[in-house]
């Protein structure tokens, strides 16, 4: 019992992190792996979260002028073709259509049929589809800006998958826009990420670092890539979110033009950004705990699980009334905006409080014949510790219980920031970086974000990510001017950027 | 100019149907063509008719208990086969992955390369891979049932294809029960349909006939497939949404079983149902005119346009406050629950009043310096003629839009609801009925629904559909128990059922 009370999810982070995730997720049952290699099952608990979340970004897009749309899942493979950093960088790795039907052999097995002229590719990323559209609706500055944003699936065969971290197909948003200046699609490209950030901080309860990438780990095709980068409770980094400013590449590769104001031909500029389910990876990854899936209450699937218990018969008419009542009473509260999620679990087993702590559900309710005796009900909150329960009058919990929601996001933000502050570093010598890097404590745990100096040359990067498998993550926004030497090559670098490990 | 005005679509309803529907499509901006075959883009001011069709059928799903989840896109060629009727139906023509990369050859072209061992399928519907979930998810009565919806697009390799209403690639959801009893999936299968028959009537305004299809109607491997159908104004009918009792076929094709409260082991009883983007070919058809599309405002992209009328440069400051004012104040008044949707258009172009109906707009307000003076508004409804605009007190208009819309919602129905019954008839002769669907009038329009016997043999429903292209759309749930001879072979058939030309 003490065990098990202590560690409801087996192995624990220290133990073995990388299938502390798979088991959160298993005990949470939020997503499973399918019979499709690579491709996930997102279960009602997960995929109420993603909803959650796309609702959240979705107002957020529209407030800034975005409209959604829809483009078609396949592109024709003289599409990719067309900008030749986006080959490189997309054809390689990626589901391609050779056949539109299939046909049964004497035997009876079906058999692919119906060669098409051209493979078709499922979509990767829609820069060449959409564009395509794009050099169609374009054709003066008055057209301009176009602010498209779509919601879609899309498949890269990734060989190595792990689940809503890196997945062959997977759900997110992306977000195309055209513009008559440079200056105009730059603006974009940083409102977007500063979107992406608000989501992350203020949804997500995730902290993040908002920067640059180095042109080595731009997108390909793009002048600019800009990012936020959260860091894990393993340490390492997740790259959460991309905004990209792809410059005239893509409309010209698109044949994107418009008449400007002085009616003269130019090419438009273009922009790209993206989230995607991934981001329900570094929310596990995050908050959760050894007890399983904690939820920030701004996104949580459900906001409170009410739990009725009874232990006699005698009592099930009177509890199961009162518990009604007060679920009816809570769904008439709001947080963040919005009626309150309550789920009602009259389940008569005795693992329900245990996995309703393991769904990671912000408050959990307990309600017998001696709660009700005394109108109080027993709660328990997901950001404290499963014995941390207490006794509340009812009318109390009920005023009360949004900012008790709030309270818990907040304080999973909090947490969340310390930890990544205990385990930054300002790390200014190579020895010391590459200890950093490769020490490994009692706790197999890696070293975290290291803030060092660097040169600004690929080669360095290169020569860190062979030995260490660590990149510049960003180049953080708020750096300052300080300078002190490359941590690979002694050469003078200007501000200090992020290195860590990654996903 | 009268030629202008009293026909902003050409060719019109009656001159050429399919290309007056093409046409609608273009000059409202919702949709067009994409470089991929038989796919299509779903523009802007289309995809926000997308979204509210899909949050009021999402709010309404929920409320049954149905909670949504995704499934993978692709499908292994051998799980197509294990239910034999429904290979026949969807192995046919569908979208084959055989190969996971591109490789560039010599010369620089992309190649197909990383052959799959066995191919695997785009959905044309997720039956046997949601199966495949459920075999897992469910051991026990206790695990029953599982109700279970999935927003998606789907592939069918359509040879030929018309926007919204057949294309290769489509959005759908399509909702997948299961039950530890036919009775209890027989009840959902219908409540199901009972939903869309709401979403038709309720929102986008369209009457519909619910009933049962005939058996060699029924989708492929279901036991009973339900549907709603509807009259376009060609008179022809649109098949809208289908609800299929599955019984236990695929339940047996997936190894579905549970164990029941008897310890017994047994099949679970499942349901399959959807809806698509065609419904918004249904709407296009339903309710549009020669002036362009007319959007039910329930459902309506944007519920009312502002236009400021702005001459002369002097008035610019006075007209802009005023509208942006207004705007303010119309988009803090709700309608069926919401805050009202409210577009701005300043573009300074001869052709505003013209656009904003072409696009379907319920309500469009023009508003100049002499309106201002008179603190009135000059207000044209969708669902009246263009010239039958009028000048309405500003508070008068804003308190009273919902009504406003309301009544334009209302008023939508009743003319379809007229039309239909004005284009059906009951036929009770073999040559009246030939007569019904062979006979042109000068406008060159089929007959409608014909009410008529059938005696139920697939023979007479062969005979007919090949003669005259024409089905039996459903046996109306509300048929009574009237008597008569078939249609086709003088038997006797007990209640009329609906005989129509189809999409």
């Amino acid at each position: 019992m003490a065990k098990k009370f202590i560690n409801a999810i087996s192995p624990t982070r220290t133990e073995d992190y990388p299938e502390w995730y798979q088991q959160v997720i298993k005990a949470s049952d939020i997503a499973e792996t399918s019979a499709v290699r690579g491709c996930m099952v997102i279960k009602p608990w997960g995929y109420a979260l993603w909803e959650n979340i796309v609702r959240e970004l979705d107002d957020m897009f529209k407030e800034t002028g975005v409209k959604n749309a829809y483009f078609p899942l396949f592109i024709p493979l003289n599409f990719l073709e067309k900008e030749a950093a986006h080959v490189e960088g997309f054809a390689k790795e990626c589901a391609v259509v050779t056949h539109h039907r299939l046909s049964q052999t004497s035997s009876g097995t079906l058999v692919p049929d119906g060669k098409l002229q051209e493979p078709l590719i499922v979509r990767p990323t829609s820069e060449t589809i959409i564009g395509e559209s794009f050099s169609r609706w374009i054709s003066s500055y008055r057209d301009l800006p176009v602010l498209i944003n779509q919601w879609a699936n899309v498949v890269r065969w990734e060989m190595r998958t792990r689940l809503f971290l890196r997945t062959s197909e997977f759900l997110w948003q992306e977000g195309h826009t055209a513009h008559s200046t440079a200056d105009e699609a730059i603006v974009r490209t940083r409102l977007m990420l500063d979107v992406y950030a608000k989501l992350l901080e203020e949804f997500l309860a995730i902290p993040v670092i908002c920067g640059q990438k180095t042109p080595s780990e731009r997108f390909p095709g793009a002048i600019d890539t800009l990012c936020v980068e959260a860091m894990m409770q393993d340490r390492k980094a997740l790259q959460a979110g991309t905004s990209h400013f792809l410059g005239q590449n893509f409309a010209q590769a698109s044949n994107i033009k418009y008449q400007s104001d002085q009616e003269i031909e130019e090419y438009a500029w273009t922009t790209s950004w993206g989230v995607s389910t991934r981001l329900i990876g570094g929310l596990i990854m995050t908050h959760s705990d050894d007890d399983g899936l904690v939820l920030p209450p701004k996104v949580a699937s459900a906001h409170v699980v009410i739990m009725p218990i009874i232990k006699k018969d005698k009592d099930r008419m009177q509890v199961t009334e009162y518990t009604e009542t007060l679920k009816k009473e809570l769904q008439d509260q709001h947080y963040n905006g919005r009626p309150l999620t309550v789920e009602l679990d009259t389940r008569n087993v005795g693992s329900k409080n245990w996995d309703w702590i393991k769904k990671g559900v912000p408050i959990r309710v307990e309600v017998g014949p001696r709660d009700i005796a005394e109108n109080a009900v027993f709660v328990g909150r997901r950001d404290q510790s499963p014995k941390a329960r207490q006794s509340i009058s009812r009318d109390q919990f009920v005023k009360n219980i949004s900012n008790m929601l709030e309270d818990i996001q907040k304080e999973l933000f909090r947490n969340a920031e310390k930890f990544r502050t205990e385990n930054t570093f300002d790390i200014d010598t190579k020895t010391d970086f590459y200890n950093f890097f490769t020490a490994k404590d009692e706790k197999t745990i890696h070293g975290g974000f290291a803030r060092s100096f660097w040169c600004g040359s690929a080669e360095c990067e290169e020569i860190i990510k062979k030995d260490l498998a660590v990149t510049i993550r960003c180049i953080p926004f708020d750096m300052n001017d300080e300078q002190g030497k490359c941590i690979c090559c002694d050469k003078t670098g200007t501000g200090r950027v992020i290195f860590s490990k990654s996903y």
